[in-house]
């Protein structure tokens, strides 16, 4: 029997496995961590995700998208809370398109679950990973408990144990020639949890994603089922009007929220209490290449860890499934072959969608509440409307269809710019009636201005 | 007593420990390697060094300039080898200015000795830093030879332990937010030894740097005392019509040295026989930040490992010897504070290092031999000459001079930028008399156009 080894059961470790065991491998699975399914995981006490369409796309390419899909509540676009207590909806796409709403630990849970109902799949827990020899496809394994040492030979080795992948720190970057960067930006986050009323009712509009934007700084809250909010607040560590090393007492904290989030402040008076309940983070983007080296192959947040602004980070790793696998086909299980076409496609929509998390950071704590860009958004869905087959937004591009990042990230930038140039051209404001802009829009489609489709 | 603890005794570690040993530091020195001096290093087994102002003043701030001059040759400028076998000659800067190649090994093993004079230093050898402990200032040791375990404690600890730095990378880099990148470039480089002539003369001019530029790749050669020159071939590992992947035969190596470089050729007709006894080398620039945390500080390569074409990887490392120890003084040995001031002031010229290397790799491989650059340069030349202290070369500003590299950067890219306007907008060529060039720079001088200074 063919033998897969995998670093990690994290999500998209996980995943991989089911694919793995599908393809008929035997699958030897090692997680540092303890079984994280013994421990209860309150929903709210776990960073939130969005799976977008590439997410499904792989879910559901192996069956199992229904299962997770019991678990994720539909987000159809942003709320954004203004300083003055005035809300704002913008949609994230046409009607019935959402991102969902999962909890980091239900999904791992479930994807743990269903990987471990083949026969032909094992987890491992409490096995950190010391060392890979890539020649030989051995993992070099230390029992985190015993301390007891061993090593586990098979045809090839998948790392997905994360931004700080032991594998990739312990094998690959030891390798001549192996280009490495871990860059932190200047903010850092922590997370809050807003609860749910007595009766457990939601406090806030349920299918949306709700975000506080305030310049260098913003708040986010994701829904959970049991009617609580997952929040986050990103800022700057220092140097900044607000940062976290200015928030040292409770009353900064009571007094920071009262005055800059004074709605979530009367949703909860008590925040400052709650604020040391989780710890403050940082936020890295990694990038690193090759890939793959002999028999080893990095995946998920292993290859290429972004910050979470796109929402993208889990549904890169799951689409990395989806394209390996297709990989593995097309080259027959030859897995030289595969690793080298699966690094040379890949590792360019890896530093895509990098960029695309760093750039939607400015507009998620920025540009969402500035007059210029919600106009140029009015204007592009409009055009989306009236040319669905013909015009897609960007965030469109990444969260609704499988279109390479690369090429999500340069369209959509030509797009913006065009926009841009067209709103100007045609001195289009809040004002303009919908019946002119869409003459004006359907004279672009009709002229000679090139939209890039 | 004081103590400190220096990790790695290659350059910059047996600078510093004289640095410290004369300011009352007991030092311990930890090498990985055996020592050196007992085995023999003939100087073309080595890679040539350049000291230039910066090392000259570090060395002569503890009073050892002297003994290291007398291994050291004066290379007053560039002869560069075209492909027709014609010789150009460009002096580095005004006469009497001049870099000096030194032997690696003999410099290191002169520094060594110098240090090991003092009674409160020692260096112990087949000594591996396996971690640091930055809060207490000990540092983990294993055997290379016994794998005997040990630790020592310190009131401070430097790392000047190279490129691959075994203390940032066991201590540092698992730091929170620490930020790290290992960039290769598309280079390697291979070393070949030009022998002298049989009678020990040397069989190229002696006192200059030697480059044969050929657009995408380049040999140099530096001069050795024993009549041989050190020579490196500089040339991407594939991909390009000449790369070292495609030498795969004697007789590939043959015919590659026959065409592009004919007159070494006609020097050294058995090149391709001793291809093989030096390896194929990876290039790569090392940057990360901070540089000190606890007790812990980076130093050298450790801090800011760069390509070599500026000829300023030793160089600068003295100079952080320079600057450490002034900051050292002025903070009056409160290592917390010199440690701070230290990472601040020193990234940005780590930095711009690194740049200015990259920058002169294009400079020699490329535009030595270009006319527009050429031209450029003998303006720049008189115009240094008629205002010797107006105006300083980029290259003067980085070999003849401490400004800060940051510094040295930005106004060299501006002069550039002034120089090539200032010749355009005249009308300059190779055939403009000096008497119109000295009256137009007299008028460029005096006018209105800010020369940065």
């Amino acid at each position: 029997m063919k033998q897969a080894t995998i670093i990690g059961s994290g999500l998209v470790g996980s995943l991989w496995a089911i694919y793995l065991a599908k393809a008929g491998y035997q699958v030897e699975v090692f997680e540092k961590r303890s079984d994280m399914r013994l421990t209860k995981i309150s929903a709210g006490k776990s960073i939130n995700l969005a799976t977008s369409y590439r997410g499904w796309k792989a879910l559901d390419e192996v069956g199992i998208g229904d299962e997770i899909r019991k678990i994720a509540i539909p987000m159809h676009g942003r709320t954004i809370h203004n300083l003055d207590n005035t809300l704002a909806y913008q949609p994230y796409g046409s009607s019935g398109q959402a991102i969902y709403s999962v909890s980091r630990g239900e999904i791992n849970a479930k994807l743990m679950d269903i990987a471990e109902e083949k026969l032909n799949t094992k987890i491992n827990f409490n096995q950190e990973c010391v060392n890979v020899d890539f020649d030989n496809g051995v993992t070099y394994l230390r029992h985190t408990q015993t301390g007891e040492l061993s090593e586990y030979k098979s045809d090839v080795v998948f790392a997905t144990d994360g931004a700080f992948s032991a594998a990739r720190y312990s094998a690959m970057q030891k390798l001549d020639r192996f280009s490495y960067s871990q860059n932190y930006i200047p903010d850092g986050y922590r997370e809050i949890l807003l609860p749910a009323n007595a009766d457990g009712s939601y406090k806030l509009e349920k299918e949306t994603l709700h975000i506080w934007p305030r310049g260098r700084f913003m708040l986010i809250a994701l829904p959970n089922f049991d009617g609580s909010f997952t929040c986050t607040l990103f800022m700057p560590f220092e140097g900044h009007d607000f940062c976290f090393n200015d928030l040292k007492t409770k009353s900064d904290v009571d007094s920071f929220f009262r005055m800059v989030f004074p709605d979530f402040y009367h949703l909860m008076p008590e925040v400052a209490d709650s604020w040391n309940s989780h710890p403050l983070s940082s936020l890295a983007i990694i990038r690193c290449f090759p890939w793959t080296h002999g028999k080893l192959a990095l995946m998920g947040d292993a290859a290429h860890a972004t910050v979470p602004f796109f929402g993208q980070g889990m549904n890169c790793g799951f689409e990395d499934c989806s394209v390996l696998f297709s990989l593995m086909k097309a080259h027959n299980e030859n897995w030289s072959e595969v690793f080298k076409a699966y690094e040379i496609s890949r590792k360019p929509n890896g530093d895509a969608v990098q960029d695309l998390s760093l750039q939607n950071y400015l507009v998620m704590r920025d540009k969402v509440s500035d007059a210029n860009y919600q106009l140029q958004q009015k204007v592009e869905r409009r055009i989306s409307e009236l040319f669905p087959n013909k015009y897609f937004p960007l965030y469109s591009m990444v969260s609704f269809s499988d279109m390479e990042y690369k090429v999500a990230l340069e369209k959509g930038n030509e797009q913006n710019e065009i926009i841009a140039d067209f709103i100007k051209a045609n001195e289009i404001t809040q004002e303009t009636p919908l019946s002119q802009i869409d003459k004006l829009i359907h004279h672009l489609f009709d002229g000679s201005t090139k939209i890039p489709n």
